[in-house]
């Protein structure tokens, strides 16, 4: 045994964030594991009207953006999440016009659905303003989303958004944070409903589906249910070691499609140098899910 | 700033591992993060005759064995390593009859080479016996290998036991752990130049390869040098929660082949049903990469 003197940064929940020097994350998602960043300086701490804040400068990760205790971006792996959620719906549809995005208030998804020069509207519909705030001050790279003519931004409730605009949209992407907090309810049913009746005919939907390796008691159960509904629902992943277990997993469900496997168009050469993470082929291969997870989420259905 | 009393536990060298109740796994070669595990109870913990050996019941994921302050297995993910770096090349060779592994001393390989009924011969080349004797006393779901009665075990140094034995496999497997201490020749062109001797015509040798999110300047520069030699290099990767930014990678390399990256044999169902990670259709797509890393190590060579 022996007596240690750390220094503390104690967020407003009482809870410990920083410890020593290092952001612990410890989530009752991810039981007995925790990923640790190092801090170089906290740039700022405060609670929105949602949820508890944390922006830091990490020593060797970036800025990183914190919310109620658990990493949503480190600026060194965050454009391995932002380009997969958003260039498989959207590469998978022939001709997308009309683009909403729920949640994703840093703006990271708004800057690679705006690669897209076919698009015309891009509709960003985000409950805590707070995020965005912090974003473009602390996450320019990020928040440079922001800047597209094409882009509009609601304050308010993604579910009631939908409901007043029905029809409206060929690919919906739900940027969230864990079912837990402010986005518990995007995890259920109800939501996926919403969002089917908010697509137009042929429409995608592309939401953050977890993790593989840990919440397959939440992705098939939500699968089984929303595929009463929705024409096709698939299930993607992609590499992001700042997330718990390093992986995190996207469900894909359309109206009026058989899949959405293979892109449908042809990506430009110069939107593919300006990619870090997806190409073509990685659209097909993100499909392709471990023995484990392939049989848990959907059974005997497919291989 | 607060007073914490810790319960410390300290290896040989003096590095703390358990620190309230948590593994902390801080490495140089992934400086600014570190993976936490809860432990339940320490097993043993030992110096070996080449490193330091951790065995521990942790709250959630198993027993975890370390190997100088790095995991090396836990027994809920570890079939997605053993699994990916045995079948890559024992499916991607038509007919392989002899097997060569190096390191591995587990046993987790062994048992993936074993499920392939037209193998032979299964060589086993461990320089560290204290691991293979932890793993039979712990780690009794891996060890299983040790009991095919086509395993035999030499204790000793691969790249000695090659060199008394040329053109002798059709795979070799080399399970190391990361280029620091014992397993840093096992990183190096020599190494890999004694492979290439060591293979039958038509041979595939797979090894440890690092992490594509961490490790590109490690990666890169060997795989330049060993394209001098071997037919054909290839990396793919599998996803592993425990190690560093959740993946690991693979370098394939053959003597008078092509590529690996489609299966030469068809599984049977009875293999399929055992395996909880690899598919033929995951053997495929584990080479596809996300761009970055495919043009850090391959340049404009391939897309």
């Amino acid at each position: 045994m022996y007596l240690c003197i750390a220094i503390s940064f104690i967020d407003n929940s009482g809870k410990d964030l920083i410890i020593d020097g290092w952001f612990h994350e410890r989530g009752v998602l991810w039981p007995g594991q925790a990923m640790s960043l190092k801090v170089k300086k906290v740039l700022d701490h405060y609670r929105t009207d949602f949820q508890d804040l944390l922006v830091f400068e990490s020593e060797n990760h970036g800025t990183v953006l914190v919310l109620d205790g658990v990493i949503q971006v480190t600026t060194r792996d965050e454009f391995s999440y932002q380009e997969m959620i958003a260039h498989i719906p959207l590469f998978a549809h022939p001709n997308p016009k009309r683009v909403l995005v729920i949640g994703g208030g840093d703006g990271g998804v708004l800057r690679e659905v705006a690669r897209h020069t076919g698009v015309e509207e891009i509709i960003e519909c985000e409950i805590d303003e707070g995020v965005i705030i912090a974003s473009k001050k602390y996450l320019p790279s990020l928040a440079i989303g922001y800047d597209d003519p094409r882009v509009s931004v609601k304050i308010m409730d993604g579910a009631k958004y939908m409901e007043e605009n029905q029809s409206s949209f060929d690919v919906i992407i739900t940027d969230s944070s864990d079912p837990i907090g402010p986005a518990s309810v995007l995890f259920e049913t109800p939501f996926y409903n919403a969002m089917y009746k908010s697509l137009r005919e042929g429409g995608i939907v592309c939401t953050q589906g977890e993790c593989m390796w840990l919440h397959l008691n939440l992705i098939r159960p939500l699968i089984d249910s929303i595929s009463q509904t929705f024409s096709s629902v698939e299930y993607a992943y992609t590499t992001m070691p700042t997330y718990p277990s390093g992986q995190i997993g996207f469900i894909i469900a359309t109206k009026g499609r058989n899949s959405c496997k293979v892109p449908e168009r042809e990506m430009t050469d110069v939107v593919q140098k300006e990619l870090q993470y997806y190409t073509p082929e990685l659209h097909k291969a993100a499909f392709v899910l471990p023995a484990f997870a392939q049989r848990a989420i959907f059974g005997d259905k497919a291989k």
